[in-house]
C-alpha cells in the first residue's frame, strides 16, 4: 500500500482524504468542522464583545491546526493505513485567505495585546471590506499602465492579497507594523507542517499579481499606493515562489506529533482549491474546460500560450500545471442562486428540479440574467444584479427555477465563447464540485446550452484528491502530475451530450440573453448600478 | 323610508344592495352565487359532455334570472324594507358580456336544438377566443382609416362586442342566422325586468364603438369584415341608446313576481360596473380620477371636451355621467399580480405587506415592470410580460412584494401623466374596489408615487351603490346624479397624502421605470414578444 494524503481547507471545515496511489481509490475521509467557523459578527470568545463591521469575514488560524490534529489521526485510525505507507502530503485551500504573523510564523491574533484587534486575524476569501483599497489598487495601476493589469481582466478584486494587506495598513497601521510576514493561509499551513516558510506560485499568481516572468509589481507602484507600502514584498513576503508539485519540505517533528504521520514525510507546496481540482478531474492538457460547480462556478482551462481573454479572473504561467498557462474564469453565483430561490418559495431542489426537468426549453417564456451575486467573468462587475423577464399570472415556481438554471448555463456559454474568441479551444467539459452528482437536469441544460459534451469527475472530493496527487508527486511517487492523473484520477459513469432537438430553441434564447447581457452589463442601460446607488441612499 | 335597489352582476355572483336615499345608508345586501359559475371547461349538465376550446368563458343567462328570483326577495325579507318603499332599481354588469337571443329575448341556449352549441350561450367578458376576429376588426379599421379607432387608443380588444359577434358568424353561422338579437347581458337583464328591450349608451360606447355624435361604424365597414355582417346593427341590434340614469321602463308583472317588488317600479337603463362606481365614490365632476382597485385596476376620469389620450380603453360622451366625456384607462393586473407572488412564496398578503411596509423606498434595490397580465394602458399590448430587476442573494420576499406594489403604482403614474399631457387635470384620486380598505400600505405607496392625495370611497360595494343611485335617479328621487351623489355617496375616513420624504427617491425610481417601460414597451427591445414566440413554438 502506497497512499497519499490530501487536505482540503474550506470555508467551514477541513477535509482529509487518503488515496491509494495505485488506482486512486479513496481509502477514507475525515472532516473537522472549524470550532470558530466563519468569524463575521464578533471575534471568538472570550473576546466576543469585539464586533465586526459589515462585510468582514475572518477565520481562526488555530482551526487549521486543530484540523491537522483531529482529522488526520482519525483518518489514519479509521482507514488502518500505516504512517510509513503515506508517501506524501498535499494541501489545498480557499484563496485569497491571508494573515499577518511574526517572523517565526506566530499569527498576530495569538498575541495577548493584539487578539482583540480584528486586523490581527485571518482574512477569509470572502472578506469584502477592502473595496476602497481594491479601487485604489485598480485606479493607480490603470494610471501607471501596469503591465500585469490585462492578465486579470483589467481589474482586481477586493478579495485579493494586496487589497487585504493594504486594508491592514490603512485601518490598523500598528498591526501592519507588527506584521513581520503577510502570508496566504495555505502557505502558512504548509509552514506549520514543514517548519519552513515556502510560498505557492499558484496563489501568488492568481491573487497577488505575481508572474514567473515579471515577478511582483514594482516597488514604485506600491509606493504610489502608500509610501509605507513600497517594500511590502521584500519586507513581509518573499520573491521565491514554488510551482505546484514542488516539495516544500519534510514533515517537522511537531506536525508529526499532531498528525500521527512520520517526520520527514514529503509535503508539497500549497495549492488553491479550484486549481488543485483540475488534474483530479483527469484534465492535464489544453482543450478541456474544467467546471467546478458549487455555490459559485469556476472555469479553468490550460493553454499553450499567453492570450488575453476578455474578463478573465487571471492567467498564470505554471499556475495550474507546469508547462501551461492556466486560465481562470468564473460565475460568482451558481448553487447560491438556485438556493436563494428555493429558500424564497419553499420546497426542495429535488422537487423543483424534477418539475423543471419536465418542461420544454422555452416553454415558460422566461429569461434571466444570472447576476444575483454580480458578474465575475466576462464583465467583471460586482455591482451587477439579477434580472428576470417574461412572467405572466400563469408562471410557476418550477418555471422560474428552470429559467435560473438556464441563465447560469448561458453565462457559462458566454465564457466558453470568450475563450474561443481568444484562440483557446474548448472541445469538451469536465465538471466537478458539489452540484454535478446530484443534478442530472442541471448538467443536461449546461450540455444543451453550451453544445458541449460534459463528463463528470469520478471523485466527489476533487480538491482533496488533487492535493493528494500533488503530495504523491512531491513524494516522488510519480514523475509528473500527468502520470499521477493517469493512475489516480477517473471520470464517473455520468456523461451528458447536447440534445440536438433543443439546439435551435437554446440558440434563440441565448441570442436574447446575450443582447440583454450586453445592454445591462456593458453600460447601455445602467439601471442595476442606479438601483444600487438609490439603495445605498444619499 | 325611501330606498333604491342596486344589483351588481359580477363574474361569479350577483349582489343586491338596498340603499336609503336619504343618506346612502346600506340597509342590507344579498348575494347569489351563480349555479353554473364561469363556464370555461364544458357546458353545464346535462350537456357537460360538450367541451370548450381553450380561452372560452361563458355564462348561463338563467343564472341572472335566478339572481333576481333569489337575492332580491331575500334582501327585502332580511331588511324589512317594504316593496312600496323601493323607488327605483338599477343594474350594473361586467362588460362586454353578450348573448344571442330570439326577437322576444329568449336566449338561444334555451332552445332544445341549440343548447349543446357553445356559441348559443352568453360570452363572458373574459372570453378570449375571439382574437382572430379582433385582429381583423383592427386591421380593416386601420386600412379604412375609421374615425372611431383613435377613441379606443388605436386598437380594440378581443373582449369587445363585435369581436364576439363576429366569432359567432365565423364559427357557427347557423347560430348567427338564428340570432334575431345580439345584446349585452346588462341590457338583456333590464329587458327581463321591464319586458322592453332598451340599450345602454355606456356599454355601447365603451364596447361597441358607438358614439353619440357618429353612431356605430358604417355598414360598409362591417361589410368589409364579412358581407353577411354588413347590417348587423340594423338587423340584430338597435340604434337607440339610452344614457345613464334614463328610465328603461317599469318593472313588468313577471319580474315583480320574481323579485317581490311592485310592478311598475322604475328601472334605470343598464350600466357597466366600473362606470357605475364613479358617482358612488362622490365623483361627479372633472379633476378627480376614480381608481377601481381589484384584481385589475380601472382608471375613470371625466372631461369637459374630447381629447385623444394615449392608450385609452375608450372615451365616450355621456358614457359615465351626462354632459361629460368619460375616459377609461386601466392596468390589466393589480391584485392578481400580488396574489401570484403570494401563491408563489406562500404566506399571506397581511404578513408580506406588513414586512414590506417597514422597508424604505429604494431600500431593496429592486424595480419591476408590472405587466404580468399585459399592459392595458398606455401601451395597449396584451403580449407584454412582467420584469423584475435588481435581485441579489440577500433579496427577500417582502422586498419583491413591495417592488410589485411599487410597479403598479408607477404604472398608474404613467396613466395620470398621459391624462395630464392631453390636458385633463388629475388633481386628486378617489379609490374604491376590493383593495383600498384592506391595504393602507398599498394606498400610501400609490399616494407617494403619484404625488396625489387619495381618498377612499365609503362603500365597499361601489358598483351596486352606483346602480342603486342610478335607480333612484330613474325613479325621480333626484333630479340628477349629482344630487344623488350629494345625498347617497360618501368617502371613508381613510385618506392618504404623499409623504414629501419619499418624493425624491420615488422620482428617481420612476425615471428608471419609465425608461424600461419605454424600452421594452415601445419596441426598443422586443424580448417579451420574442419569448412569447419561442414559447408558442415553431
Amino acid at each position: 500500500m502506497r497512499a497519499a494524503l490530501g487536505i482540503d481547507f474550506g470555508t467551514e471545515s477541513a477535509r482529509a482524504v487518503l488515496v491509494d496511489c495505485a488506482d486512486g481509490t479513496e481509502l477514507g475521509e475525515s472532516v473537522y468542522a472549524y470550532a470558530n467557523g466563519v468569524v463575521d459578527a464578533h471575534l471568538p470568545a472570550p473576546d466576543d464583545d469585539v464586533e465586526l463591521e459589515p462585510h468582514w469575514a475572518l477565520q481562526d488560524p488555530d482551526d487549521y491546526v486543530r484540523s491537522l490534529q483531529t482529522a488526520v489521526p482519525r483518518l489514519l485510525a479509521e482507514t488502518g493505513v500505516a504512517a510509513e505507507d503515506v508517501v506524501g502530503v498535499g494541501v489545498d485551500f480557499t484563496s485569497c485567505t491571508m494573515l499577518p504573523t511574526l517572523a517565526d510564523g506566530t499569527p498576530l491574533c495569538r498575541l495577548d495585546d493584539l487578539r482583540r484587534e480584528p486586523h490581527a486575524w485571518v482574512k477569509l476569501w470572502k472578506h469584502h471590506a477592502a473595496q476602497p483599497e481594491a479601487d485604489r489598487i485598480n485606479a493607480v495601476a490603470a494610471e501607471r499602465g501596469e503591465a500585469w493589469l490585462p492578465r486579470y481582466g483589467g481589474k482586481i478584486s477586493s478579495e485579493w492579497f494586496f487589497a487585504k494587506a493594504l486594508q491592514i495598513l490603512d485601518e490598523a497601521p500598528e498591526v501592519y507594523a507588527r506584521a513581520e510576514r503577510l502570508i496566504e493561509a495555505c502557505d502558512w499551513t504548509v509552514w506549520q507542517l514543514t517548519g519552513v516558510e515556502t510560498r505557492s506560485a499558484c496563489a501568488a499568481g492568481y491573487k497577488a499579481m505575481w508572474s514567473k516572468r515579471e515577478g511582483f509589481p514594482p516597488s514604485a507602484y506600491f509606493a504610489d499606493l502608500d509610501p509605507r507600502f513600497a517594500h511590502v514584498v521584500d519586507e513581509r513576503m518573499s520573491r521565491t515562489l514554488l510551482p505546484p508539485g514542488a516539495r516544500a519540505g519534510g514533515l517537522c517533528e511537531r506536525a508529526a506529533e499532531w498528525t500521527g504521520l512520520r517526520a520527514g514525510t514529503p509535503v508539497a507546496v500549497a495549492n488553491v482549491d479550484f486549481h488543485a481540482s483540475v488534474p483530479a478531474t483527469t484534465v492535464t492538457e489544453p482543450g478541456t474546460l474544467v467546471m467546478i460547480m458549487g455555490t459559485s462556478n469556476g472555469h479553468l482551462l490550460l493553454g499553450e500560450q499567453l492570450a488575453f481573454v476578455e474578463g478573465m479572473c487571471g492567467v498564470v504561467e505554471d499556475g495550474i500545471l507546469p508547462g501551461y498557462y492556466g486560465y481562470e474564469a468564473g460565475q460568482s453565483g451558481l448553487g447560491d442562486v438556485y438556493a436563494w430561490f428555493v429558500r424564497m418559495v419553499g420546497g426542495s431542489h429535488e422537487a423543483l428540479g424534477a418539475e423543471a426537468a419536465r418542461l420544454r426549453p422555452g416553454e415558460s417564456g422566461l429569461l434571466a440574467l444570472d447576476w444575483w451575486n454580480g458578474n465575475r467573468s466576462v464583465l467583471v462587475d460586482a455591482d451587477l444584479r439579477g434580472l428576470l423577464v417574461g412572467m405572466t399570472l400563469a408562471t410557476t415556481a418550477p418555471e422560474i427555477y428552470r429559467a435560473l438554471v438556464e441563465s447560469t448555463a448561458f453565462g457559462t456559454r458566454v465564457i466558453v465563447e470568450a475563450f474561443e474568441r481568444a484562440g483557446l479551444a474548448v472541445d469538451g467539459i469536465v465538471a466537478c464540485g458539489g452540484m454535478p452528482d446530484r443534478n442530472p437536469f442541471l448538467m443536461q441544460v449546461f450540455s444543451d446550452v453550451t453544445g458541449r459534451e460534459i463528463a463528470v469527475a469520478g471523485s466527489r472530493q476533487a480538491p482533496a484528491l488533487g492535493a493528494a496527487m500533488w503530495g504523491a508527486v512531491a513524494g516522488g511517487e510519480f514523475e509528473s502530475i500527468g502520470d499521477a492523473a493517469k493512475a489516480m484520477a477517473h471520470l464517473s459513469d455520468a456523461a451528458y451530450a447536447p440534445d440536438p432537438a433543443n439546439r435551435d430553441v437554446y440558440d434563440r434564447l441565448y441570442a436574447e440573453y446575450v443582447r440583454l447581457h450586453d445592454l445591462f452589463g456593458r453600460g447601455g442601460d445602467d439601471v442595476m448600478r442606479t438601483l444600487k446607488r438609490i439603495q445605498l441612499g444619499p
